[in-house]
C-alpha cells in the first residue's frame, strides 16, 4: 500500500521515541515508511527524501530530532507539505533545546510542534491522522473511535482507583 | 463564501497578533472567521463555538491565548479538526507559559504549536493554508507563489545591503 | 461518611504522589475521594465529576496532573468550590511545564498552585484542610496539632544531629 | 465593618498590583484590610500583623511580594488561616524568582499561590472570595453573577470582532 | 572549644550535603555546630537559634535548604551575624528555586549565596573561614595553604593525564 | 581614611548600578574605593588591584559584573579576602548569565552572590559591613540602628496605605 | 581587494546588530561582505552562497539569526569553512531560543558561538580576526593592539571613577 | 610530532567527556596535548600553560569546564590563539550555568562556544580541525572524507530501519 506519511529521524537511536508515531499510525491503518536523515549530516539525503515525498504525494511529514533540532525546519523549506515537529531529549538541556529550535521557527515556514519526547512521538502521529481525515471519513471514524476507547480506559482506570478508597 | 478556518482567541486584546494569522489566509483566499472564547470565562461558548465549526465543515481551527493558555487544548479535546495553537506573550514570563501549556499536550489530544507572537500567529496562517492545500491544488500553487516572493524579497534587501559594503 | 474533599488526577500514574495528598487528609479524619479524569481525554466525565461535586456539597478539590496540565484550570472553569493545583512532573521539562499551566490562569478563574511532586500533593492536602478549618474548630485544633507534632519532629531529628557533631 | 480579608505587601510600590486584589474583594462586598509588611524588614510587624489576624478572625491573608518573596510562606509558617501568595515582577528575573520562591514551599506549610503580577493580584481576590463563600450563600451568588458578567463581556467583545471580520 | 560556626539545615535529609561545610571547617580547626531548624516548620525555634547564636558569639551562620528555601533569609533578618546560604537540589526543578529563592533576597537583608549542592556547602564552609580570617592571621595562613595544596593536587592531576597523552 | 572597601566593576556603565554599594557604606562612614577592571580585557590590572587590596588591607572586596560575570570569581581566586560579586542585567538574558557565572563557583574558590542588579548592589554594600562589624562594635551598631529605621519607614507607609484602605 | 569573511544575516532588520561584526574586521583591514540570507525562506540562495564562499576562498562565515536559528547549522553543514554563530534577541524569550539553535549542534557539525547580541556581534568579528591571525602575523599585531587599547581604555575609564570617589 | 592543539580540562573529572576532543583530533592526525588546569584553583598555571602554547606555536586552545565554566575566559584573555569553550554537565542545573558563562563572554574576548557535554567536545574537535585547514588542503581533505562517512553511516542506519518498517 502506499505509504501516506514519511517519519525521519535525525539518529537511529531516536527510534524507541519515533516508533510512538508508528504506533498510532499503524493502529489507523495509515500505511507510513520511517527513515533516518540528518539536517546537519546527510543536507543532500534529506533533501531526496523530501522530493521523493512529493512524488509519492506523502501527506504528512513528521520528523524528529534533538538538541539543535533544525531537521523539521529544513525539511519544511523545501515542501508546502504539511511538517509536524517533535522535539527529543538529547542532551542535558531536558529537550528544551531540540523545543525552542523548533517551535520558534521565524515567519514563513512553519513546523507544527508537539511535545518533547514519547507523549509528543504518539500525538504527531495522531495529528497526521486528524490532518488526513479532512478528507477521509472512514479515517475520521477511526479517530472518533480510539478517542472514545481512551474515555472508556480512563473509566476503567478511575473504577479501579475509586473502589481502592 | 462558507469560511474554512476559524480563528479563536483567549482576549479581544490578542486581536492585532491574531490578526497576523488572517492576513495570510485572506492572501491565500481562504475565507475565515475571527471571534473571542476563553477555556476558562467561557466554556460553554467554546464548546459551541466547536460545534458551529464542525457543522459549517471548518476544516482547521486556529486558537491563541496567553498565560496559562488551555484554550487550543480544550477546544482540541472537543474535535478532531486539527488546531494550531499559538502561544501569546501575555506576562512577564515573556510567552514560556503560553507556549509550555500548549505544546506540551499530553498523549492523546495533539496541538500543532507555532512560535510566541506575532511570528507564530502569521504561521499558524500558513500551516493552515498547507493542511488544506492537500486537497486543493489551486491553493497549492498559490502557497507556492508566495515563498517565491519571500525569495524574492530576500533577495531584493540582500541586494541593497551587499550594495551598501 | 460524606465525603468532603475530591481529589482528582489526570492518569492512574499520578496515584503514587496524589496519595500524599489523600494521606494528609485521613489523618484529620476528613473523608474524601480520590478519581481520575482527564481534561482533554475525557472533557465530559470531568464535568460530570464537578457536577456531583457540587451536589454532595464537597467542600475544596485537589487537581493533579503533568505536562500541559489543564485539568485544575478546567475543573476551576465550571464550579466556584475552591481548586487547588498540583503540578506533577512527567516530562522531561522537570515539571515547570505543568507548573506555568496551573499557576498562569489568567484572570477570572483561579487555581491555588501548590509545589511540584509530593511535597505539593502533601501541601494541597494541607491547604485544605486549613480551608475548611475556618468553619470546623475541631479541624482546627487538629491542624494546629499536626504542626506541634512536625516542631517536636524537627527538634528529635536535630537532637540527634547535635549529638553527632 | 469588620474585615474579612488581610491583604499585607512587601512594599509599598506593589500597591498598584495588590489594588487589584481589594478591587475584586470590594465588588463582593468583602471588607479587606490593606497594609505593608516586610518578612525580612520587619519580622515582628508581620507576626504582629498575624496575630491580629487571629483574633479579629480573618478568614484568608493575601500577601504579594516580589524578589525572594518568603513574606506569604513565613506568614502560612505563623498561621494555620489560608495564605494566598501573589508573586510579583520586581527584578530582572521577570517575577520567576518571586514564583518560584512562593508556590515551592516544603511540605509542612502551604502557600496558595496564583499567576505572577496583576493577573495574579485579582485571582488572589477571587480565590479569597471562593474559599469564603463556601458557608456564605449571598457571596456564592455573587460569585456567580461575576462569572456571568465575564461570559457577557466576552461574548459582547467576540461581537465587536466578528462584525468587523 | 567554643564555636564559631553555626550550621543550620531546613531537614536532616540535607545532611550529607552540608557535612561538606563541616569538613572544610574542621580542617581548619574552626569549632562548628550543626543543627536542623526550618524557617515555616519551626519558626520558633529557629528563633532561639539565632539569639543563642548572637550570645555564644557565633561569628557565621551557613545556611541550607530546598524547595522554597527561606531559612538563610529568615535567619538573616533576625541577625547581622553574616548569613551564608546553600541552596539544595531537593525538587524536581534542580535547585534552581532554591538558588532564586536566597540568592534574589530584597534590599535590606543580604544572603551571601553560593552554589547548589556539594560544591556549594564547602564553598560555604571556605568563605565562613575566610571571612573569619581577616582578624586571626593563623587562620589565614592555614587558608593560604589550603589553595597550595588545591594547585599540587590539580598538578599532580594534570601529570597523570599529560603522562597517558 | 583608609578604604576598607574596594569596589570593582567589570565597565564604567555598571556605575549608576554599583554606586547602590558605596552609598550603603558611606551611610556606615566605612571608607571605599571604587574603580574600574575587566577579568577579560584587563586582566593584569585586576591582578595588581588585588595586590594593592592585600596590601592596603581592605577587608572585603564587592564585584559587580554582567554577561558571563568572571571578574568576582578571578578575583576570588588570587586573593582570601572575602568577594562578594554583584551579577549585572547586562544582556537580553536577564542576568541569569551573569547570576550562574558568579553563583556557580566551582569547590575551592567561593564567591558571596547577591541579587542581580540595584537590590543586590545595595545588599553586597550590606553584606561587606556586616562582615566587617564582627570586630568593630561601633559598626555592629549602626547597622543595628539602619535595621530600626528600615522598620519605622515600613511602618510609615504602611500606615499611609491603611489610611487610605 | 577579495573578501576574506563573509557575514549573512537571516533578515535585514539584524543589519544594525550584524554592523558590529563588520566594523571589527574593517578595523583590522579585513575585508568582508555582508549580506541576507534565510535557511527557511531562501535555502537554496543560502547553498548558493556558499559554494561561492567556497570558490572566493572566504577564510571564516560569520552568522547571525534569530528565534528558530538554523542559518549558521545549515552553512556549516554544506562547507567546512568554520562559521561562526551570532544568536539574536528576535522574539519575547529573549534570544534564549536562538542561543540553544545555534550552541546545540548536534555531533558531526560545529558552529562557533558566540553572545547574543550586539557584544557577541562583535565577538564574531574579534574571533573571526584571530582564526586568520594563525597564518598572518601582520594581522596578529593588529589584535594585539586593538587588546593593548581596550586596556588603556579601561584604565582611563577607571581613572575618571577614581577621581569621583 | 609537534602539539598543534592544546586541551584543558578544568578537573581530571572532565576526562572521559573531553577525550571525545582528542579522539576526532588523532583521527585527523592532528598532534594534541591534554592536560588539567583550574581557573579560580590554579591560576598561575593557567597563564603558564598559555604562554608555553603561545611558545610552542600551539594553532588552538580547547578548553572544558563545569559550574561558573571560566576556564575559556580566562585563557582567551590572555592569548590570541582561537579558543574553544566546551561547557559540561556537573552541576544540578544541568549545564545551563556552564553554558552561559562560557557564551555570554562580554565584548572584547571571545570564546567558540560549542554543545554541553560529549556532543560539544567533539564538535570542538572537529572545529579546532576546521580551523587549521584553513591552510592545510590534506587536513580539508581529511575533514571532508569524515563527513561523507558520516554521510554513509547515517544511510546505513537509515536502510535498516527502512527494512524493519
Amino acid at each position: 500500500m502506499k505509504p501516506r506519511v514519511l517519519i525521519i529521524m535525525g539518529s537511529d537511536t531516536d527510534l524507541p521515541v519515533m516508533e510512538e508515531a508508528a504506533k498510532v499510525l499503524r493502529r489507523f491503518d495509515i500505511p507510513c515508511i520511517m527513515t533516518v536523515a540528518s539536517a546537519h549530516r546527510t543536507p543532500e539525503r534529506t533533501l531526496k527524501l523530501i522530493k521523493n515525498a512529493e512524488k509519492s504525494r506523502i501527506q504528512v511529514i513528521i520528523a524528529g530530532a534533538g538538541m539543535a533540532a533544525h531537521l523539521p525546519g529544513v525539511v519544511a523549506s523545501h515542501t508546502i507539505i504539511p511538517v509536524i515537529g517533535v522535539p527529543l531529549d538529547a542532551s542535558p538541556l531536558g529537550g528544551m533545546d531540540a523545543l525552542l529550535s523548533m517551535v520558534q521557527m521565524p515567519p514563513g515556514i512553519p513546523v507544527a510542534t508537539v511535545a518533547v519526547g514519547k507523549a509528543g512521538a504518539k500525538n504527531a502521529g495522531l495529528l497526521a491522522a486528524q490532518i488526513m481525515a479532512g478528507n477521509d471519513p472512514a479515517l475520521a471514524r477511526k479517530i472518533l473511535d480510539y478517542r472514545k476507547e481512551m474515555t472508556t480506559e480512563v473509566e476503567e482506570k478511575a473504577a479501579k482507583i475509586e473502589r481502592k478508597n
